[in-house]
């Protein structure tokens, strides 16, 4: 196996279960462009997350998956029975980045199989203690979490266009999630606060005991409420090629170390976040999950080691 | 004394020269105006550095200053033998902030006695061992760093503005200089480079040994060379009324803590670095000197401790 469960990890590993978008990804930075490449916010978790633990994979793809694909999943061990197939093409989106590489600009994007989706969890997905519930339209995540029996944790994901376009059912699913990740611009746009310690506030109490805001190049804030605040930056790279799955793969990180671990307190978050900063450092590095796919724990373990000593006094 | 040398400090306390401009600034942010305030990169580093050690302080005023703020300095242990008073009227700035508090747009600016300022060391500010080029003229910096005898440390701080009119003064001057403190935005302009860890690695092969990126909210980058990184948060606040004169604060507290300490050991400076942060996030919680005028070292040591368990895993 590519990837075992590493030593110091907890060894009877809880599953974790994440939903979200399966694509094929054409994006244009100003070092490259690659089309029609695999993608989505659930691909990219997995990839991240399965570095550190099993993962089931909830969502939906068109007849036009390839077969080979679903393989690579499983040699992962990434679970891929929640994976709906159905007949039409798999969603496409097609992206773009300034110079600067802070926000992808959206040059189209076809739902296809995605629209009208209506997640069903196979039953041994039911139990599964950590739940990722990555971007996509916060009505399918809250279909999800409906259909877990008891979950330790929840985290969620969203992004601009379902604060735009749904809020209603964003602020509904918040009061049941643990944990909201979002980026800066994300939580601005959702809280309506300029400064980012008002933000994460602001969004405490709607409901997640836990906020965190990625910030890119800037690294991460994580605040349980009022004077609770802790700090990361991202891992310091200049080989940045792609931003496109970044915030997943922050997200696939840190809920694959706590999952792995099994210890969702506060110290041992702290330390998730920088094994999320890491893995999203490899992501950024290619285009796609090309350097997803080349590493293993222990390159993880490296960069982890050097950036606890880039912020240790 | 207000400011006593705080416990803990080296008792023989070592004397910092600052050059730079003291000024009357007008400044509009969302928050509120204020008009003709006092100002200047001198002065607020000199705020700022004297909560932890003596200051010797280098500028040019108008015939239009006030004894009373000579005073002012005086009490808090900024010698103000170096400041020339030239007949005519004090460097006057008028700044504003939009909403994001992100940049000062430069509304008027007039050098007054600053035009053809010639700066003249008085004899007991020779052999002044931490010397802090504030914001000014690369010239100006240049001349006042030939008349110091021999400096232990020397930091520089710059702005775009002579990155745009006087390249090859600080190119100059950048050889001369251990430390180069600059913003995100002005180290992506003088090195041409976006990505911040790439900007750092230029500065470094153009002379200093140590560059220091302030990213504002997004806390400093500190690196002396190719893979040694170092980061610190800026203090979560959500006070935020005027930004002006942070930059230079976070001068002032991170080169007063190494002065006071006589240490400019890579692990002191990274303590430093949190001090700086600490300053600057007191300074923008008022308009102008306001909030550094009401603290003490106290109120700094509280902030450096909350910081600590911000960042420590």
């Amino acid at each position: 196996m590519k990837n075992p469960t590493p030593r110091g990890y907890c060894s009877a590993t809880p599953k974790i279960l994440v939903v979200g978008s399966i694509a094929f990804d054409t994006i244009k930075t100003p070092f490259g462009k690659k089309k029609e490449i695999l993608g989505g916010s659930a691909t990219y978790f997995s990839y991240a997350a399965s570095l550190f633990t099993p993962v089931h994979l909830l969502g939906v793809v068109g007849s036009d998956f390839p077969a080979a694909q679903i393989e690579k999943f499983r040699k992962r061990r990434i679970d891929t029975s929640g994976i709906q197939v159905r007949s039409g093409k798999t969603f496409r989106w097609c992206g773009r980045y300034e110079k600067n590489l802070k926000e992808a600009k959206t040059v189209s994007c076809a739902l296809n199989v995605m629209d009208k989706y209506s997640p069903e969890l196979p039953e041994h997905y039911r139990n599964s203690q950590y739940i990722f519930l990555a971007n996509i339209d916060p009505e399918i995540q809250l279909k999800t979490l409906k259909q877990v029996n008891s979950p330790k944790l929840v985290v969620c994901d969203t992004m601009n266009h379902w604060v735009k376009t749904k809020l209603p059912e964003l602020k509904k699913l918040l009061k049941k999630v643990d944990i909201l990740l979002l980026n800066d611009e994300e939580a601005r746009l959702l809280t309506g606060q300029e400064n980012l310690i008002s933000a994460c506030r602001k969004i405490i109490r709607w409901g997640p005991k836990t906020a965190i805001i990625k910030k890119g190049e800037h690294g991460v804030i994580l605040t349980t409420g009022k004077n609770d605040f802790f700090f990361t930056p991202a891992f310091p790279t200049t080989g940045v090629s792609d931003p496109t799955g970044a915030g997943d793969s922050f997200g696939g990180g840190f809920t694959g170390y706590i999952a792995a671990t099994n210890d969702s307190s506060a110290a041992n978050m702290h330390k998730a976040l920088i094994y999320g900063a890491v893995v999203a450092s490899f992501t950024v590095e290619d285009f796609g999950l090309k350097a997803l796919e080349k590493i293993g724990i222990s390159n993880v373990e490296q960069r982890v080691n050097q950036i606890k000593k880039m912020i240790q006094i």
